[in-house]
């Protein structure tokens, strides 16, 4: 069946809409192949809301036509969309918050091409210089609000949840709306989503009309998670690794829902700066909730991380099932904690410097059958390493079931291999098999075919 | 059990915030018991929201402590609050919704007392001045919107709805807010509320910031249907004929839900309206809409209006089953004909001037046991004239239902007795049985004792 | 030589833009002769803004054929003028603080008619009544503003004054305006527009867009001191009495430049209530200010209320010359006690209830012939009455120099006489002789006729 | 005398507040002497306003004990000042204007030095190049307007004028506020801040309260003309060249009151650019302007034009004295051409792309004794490069005046010499004489010494 498609010219609202002629011209020329592409793949998944795909090389084969233009004119920008997905639209006008995801996604793409790649003073091999490059484009997006008291929770969790779920997230999100809290998610839909329906709930009672929805996405994962138009400040990291230092880096408190293996990505990512003894004096709090029925999932997860990391990893997190007050009001005292530390130490609320972030989780892992099969997935490495190591082999599965890239790399090559210490790979296995069967791997549209293959060692290896 | 109360001493937010010393005064003075336990009253129902009651006295008795104070500060007027409904606050701070409505209320009856009632200005048995008062306190609420097109959509409907009806009414809310339109309701909870709670995600995508959700009550109903606080503007009528009348000379669109009586009121109120020959040129959509579960219950509401007000009152509306885009589609292109009929004519776009609306809907209908026997329900008069003797046999059920005057008459001096032609109270009876059964008399708490007794006399009498 | 004049239709902006069919039928109607040529004359007064003249029956003949018209459209009111005064336009466009004060005065024409007169809510034979009166349309016009801290500065002071004088006023309203405060005048040229002007570019500094340029007048005054455009917050209270108290009960301080009989009657006024012994407790800063060319003058003044009122009438103001940053300085630390002084007795900061104003000073006194000759103007009466009757006295020579009425009266029975003791009268006869020969009475255009006569008898009498 | 100073530590209003690690310890970093020395003393050039000195090493070592510090904290950045002028300050409280303009300053210096400099994507030896800086720079300071039609005024003239040139140019200022043009002048004193200061009382009667008055400056100039609190939007471009392509590329139309020299360097850059011949279809309205009394100022400067530049000069600009209507009438006038030519070129409304800038005019112009010697001042070169050639003349004798470079040459080497063809030569004496005679080289406080001495080779070398 054809899509049903539009054509439009629209004129920004609310973001970047100034452009130099060397910047519309880059962005002009499709036979470079650098800027182009990148923008009219990422600007198709933002018009695709809603219509919510595993697999982001069918969105692009979906609508083979799209085509997308920036237009100098004498008032400022617009955007020429030809073959545009119709569901961006009402009655025929682009709904203004999908409006406003195109020009961030412009806004971010030109920002790192023109003064974050090839720019001496950012380094991007060293810890220091990636952290400086993560503030700049968060403060190039103006999505950091420098003169408040700390409020934003980060809410991280799948985007294929049940339905029961989804309202949990939505209740979790209307209590700390009530309270005044602000909502960061990877912006896609099902636990990403909730909280900030939720949250616009309570900010309406509370007449609260400058409620932050904050989404961090990357051009990677874009495609299979679609900002929600709800979202009304959107930022484009330029990988998964950036994505995740924004999110601890502005975020005063985490909560995490149910999901899959992206979730469990960011479990062991935080978990690994957590553990990090550098970071041991830091508050962050870290909640797991979930209704009833959530109960024995995170009863696994927690069974997990005490197995693969150690009874010292538990202290990390509360686990809160089926009370979102609860919830709120432990988002309330540990920011408080916050709050006082940042306070103490002199460190921005806005941007947690103070943080330590080994360069392990900050370079970016390329998720190819050799660098999956030879991460370092054995017990005798400190626990804040195993944990940056398996966040890698939870990335690289990820990748395996929704990236353009690693989807192919599948398909060319068989599944990846994981190999390390069976202390390690059977708890890792039960725990990705309960993702099968719980359908947490991907929209439950079709058959799970595992990317992934999990070898062991004996222990005395 | 005893119920949660809390004390707080509150500061007004976005409504009237100065006061006169007389009017502080008269505020008070609690022995002159006039403006006081009004205030009182309306206040409670305020703070009472979300836990829904269909007895007003209940809420009386239940917080017969409750108290609260008009204090005269520095900076201005504070309301000191003892013993009110804990459910008014998060954590101990009042919602700032809520807070909004308590000085709307004392807005509203200070306004009235002021220079509606004894001011020789507002002549109140005539249809000018009563409908020039009207005007008058909606323009002191200051919620009739100058300078802009067209936009409010006006929600009837009933409190006690199933979780599919209340559904169905937020994604109607939700297209209608996508679409820009702002939403006015009687501001309980049902049919009342869902279509704020869809207009307020409709809007957020939109970057509408600015969305009105308007509230019209009036001190009878206020306790069983207290403002939800995504109410931003709240407006308390004096009497439940200037409720209606502002309901449609500020509404461009009127969308009716499945209901029970208080619905019914409705239907017959504006029904008589469009019925008016006088009204006869001018436009004013009125769309039925609900799930598929509802299509029996318009069917049978459409089937009682031809049987009692003839075929012609069947041209005055339509009706849509399970389809919100529709219903939204349909406003805006009925409001269109109503922007170009006001622009030809010279009528403002936010109060309907030239409506005729018959002095018997305006004139305080006062539901005694020998007014509702004293209804004209025959019928040999004109079918605009017969909806409105039926608009107040459903107010005066209404009222034995779930008014406090109301119920207590109906304890002293039993059932009401309606008595007209067969042809009108077969249809009648019909009706009232079927709201009786599908449980839309009251909140499905109790089992419902009928308010009414219906009686014939042949139509040949 | 014929005006300048143009049609327009303009549309409000920031004010009054909803009437009811009543009000407009009432502005309509010329036969009824009330409230449209009030409403027209103030009007005219308002647009012909920059052309002063001491003579407002020289207004209305230049611009006999001026017709203005409230016209209801569908998206509210327009005004339609014909030949009005072509100072009002910028290249054809009217000036939009102009267009604001159009409406305002249709706002408090309105209000007063509807609302005040008539209305047995108000008993204007009352000091209560009258000080109710003026509250509420105080707050109808929307200029109180609660929540704030004390930051109003009246500035009183000639319309006809030297450029040197007038550049001083600016220079005191520019550091008014650096330090926060809003002004509020008389509205006229002079010292009524130089504090206003310097506090936009104090303002502008501090970048305060809020500031506050208040200017209260009355339908008597409008003709011969049409507000600047500046002025952003126009009152027009009904009579020269409600004015003065509305000045006394919103200021916080008052300052007072050169002027001539005008100023005279502000200043008896403001000693009149600071000597009644019922506000001894009640701090209000009152200063004189001019440059180093008013010392003379100041020293007149403080002789003339020395001799007339006593030595304890000195202490109610103080004097200083030639120091602007002084005079801020010291509205500061004035103002501070204000503040104090309200959040000890829990007064409004908007509102100066606790003030008594004799019932002597609220009444509107009409200066006839009769009225005039009949003051009281005997040592043999407590100070604060003794400068009531001289509030009078110099009210009523206001009159007949540039209030319609009074031109007109003494056209027809030559000049007032005024008749007292000779250590009352000599004082007096000295004041009002320098006005005269400094030219402080009328606009320096034509020779003064003095419309007074003084008398004195013996004091043993 | 000891200056009067005082220590603050001051928060930003509206002006970058966020600043990575890395750019604190920048500026931190005294001895690594780039960044800090320029942040301090542009900061203390804009602490200094109001004490206008023409030598910037004076104002350096009046306050050779001021310090600035950035400090982090948790809410953001703060300024610590040591020793800071006590002329930027009300009664301690710094000014508000003042502060952003502190801010506005750490803005642009690091922007500039992160993004700009060294960064290969900018070509500052290629004209694209310089313009794409220019453009990022006020990008990234916010000042261009989009989604607005044109409407800035570029205000040129001296910073030394008579009092009665100054009020004409609050007049001229005044009539383009009245009509809604906002003002972008230099930023000192004089005819750079008399039309900002007419614009603001123009704005405050039409209600305009975003006006824009943007100050232009630089480094080597910013000590003798520090912007005026006014000034709401401040950039400091690196260099005279760049701040003069900023004026050009954003303003709508340019009018130029009577100055100096660096009012000559402005005209000779202006004509330079509308005489090159590939911008001859682009319309730019250019008005020179003053009172009665500079009449024959401009007729000098005619005389000049067309003796050097030849009779096709004089077409690209008209002269008007003594009407600022009609200067405001013709800046409506040619603005409107301005708009009409772009919507049909499609060029931006805010930035001016299509307008060609020879490198001659952009490349820095290091004024050296030998740069100066061996300018082009000879005829036989085509008209747009020898006003190109005489503008460096003109720079480099600004900087011999009152730069602190230039001055520190002068004292070392003795007067700059310039050299060319007599009927160059001549009309540049004859000017130069006149303008010491008026007074126009600096604040007249003491007797001017020529920085420059003319020698002249027949014309037929």
């Amino acid at each position: 069946m054809p899509q049903q498609v539009l054509d439009a010219r629209i004129s920004p609202h609310g973001n970047l809409d100034l452009l130099s002629r060397l910047e519309v011209g880059k962005l002009l020329d499709t036979s470079q192949g650098v800027l182009y592409p990148l923008f009219r793949n990422s600007s198709l998944a933002v018009l695709n809301y809603g219509d919510y795909l595993d697999d982001g090389r069918e969105l692009l084969e979906r609508y083979k036509d799209f085509d997308i233009r920036v237009i100098q004119e004498e008032r400022g920008l617009k955007l020429h969309l030809r073959n545009a997905p119709a569901s961006a639209f009402v009655d025929g006008t682009i709904i203004r918050g999908i409006n406003e995801h195109l020009f961030a996604v412009l806004r971010d793409i030109v920002y790192v091409d023109d003064t974050i790649n090839n720019n001496p003073r950012f380094d991007l091999t060293t810890s220091d210089g990636i952290t400086n490059a993560v503030f700049h484009i968060l403060r190039n997006a103006g999505i950091m609000q420098p003169r408040t008291e700390p409020h934003l929770a980060v809410c991280w969790g799948g985007h294929s949840i049940t339905p029961h779920e989804y309202d949990y997230s939505k209740e979790v999100g209307y209590e700390l709306g009530l309270r005044g809290f602000d909502i960061c998610t990877g912006c896609g839909p099902g636990a990403m989503k909730g909280p900030m329906k939720g949250a616009t709930i309570g900010h309406a009672k509370q007449r609260i009309y400058t409620g932050q929805y904050l989404g961090i996405t990357e051009p990677g994962i874009i495609a299979s998670e679609s900002p929600n138009p709800i979202v009304n400040d959107l930022v484009i990291m330029p990988d998964i690794e950036k994505r995740l230092e924004a999110f601890v880096r502005i975020g005063h408190a985490i909560i995490v829902f149910p999901g899959g293996v992206g979730t469990a990505e960011e479990i062991l990512y935080i978990l690994s700066i957590l553990l990090d003894p550098s970071n041991s004096r830091i508050p962050l709090p870290l909640i797991f909730t979930g209704p009833d029925s959530a109960a024995d999932y995170f009863e696994m997860i927690d069974h997990f991380i005490i197995e693969t990391l150690g009874p010292a990893a538990r202290q990390m997190y509360s686990i809160i099932i089926n009370d979102p007050e609860a919830v709120a009001r432990q988002v309330v005292k540990g920011i408080d904690q916050v709050r006082r530390f940042r306070l103490k130490t002199g460190d921005a609320y806005y941007f947690n410097w103070l943080l330590n972030i080994d360069l392990s989780l900050q370079l970016p892992f390329v998720p190819t059958h050799e660098n999956m099969h030879s991460l370092n997935l054995h017990r005798d490495q400190p626990p804040h390493l195993l944990a940056s190591n398996l966040r890698r082999a939870f990335s690289g599965i990820v990748s395996g079931n929704v990236k353009e890239a690693g989807i192919r790399l599948i398909e060319e090559k068989g599944a990846f291999e994981l190999c390390g210490d069976t202390t390690v790979m059977n708890p890792l296995d039960t725990l990705l098999t309960t993702f099968v069967e719980q359908q947490r791997m991907k929209l439950p549209t079709t058959t799970y075919q595992p990317c992934y293959r999990l070898t062991t060692h004996s222990d005395s290896d």
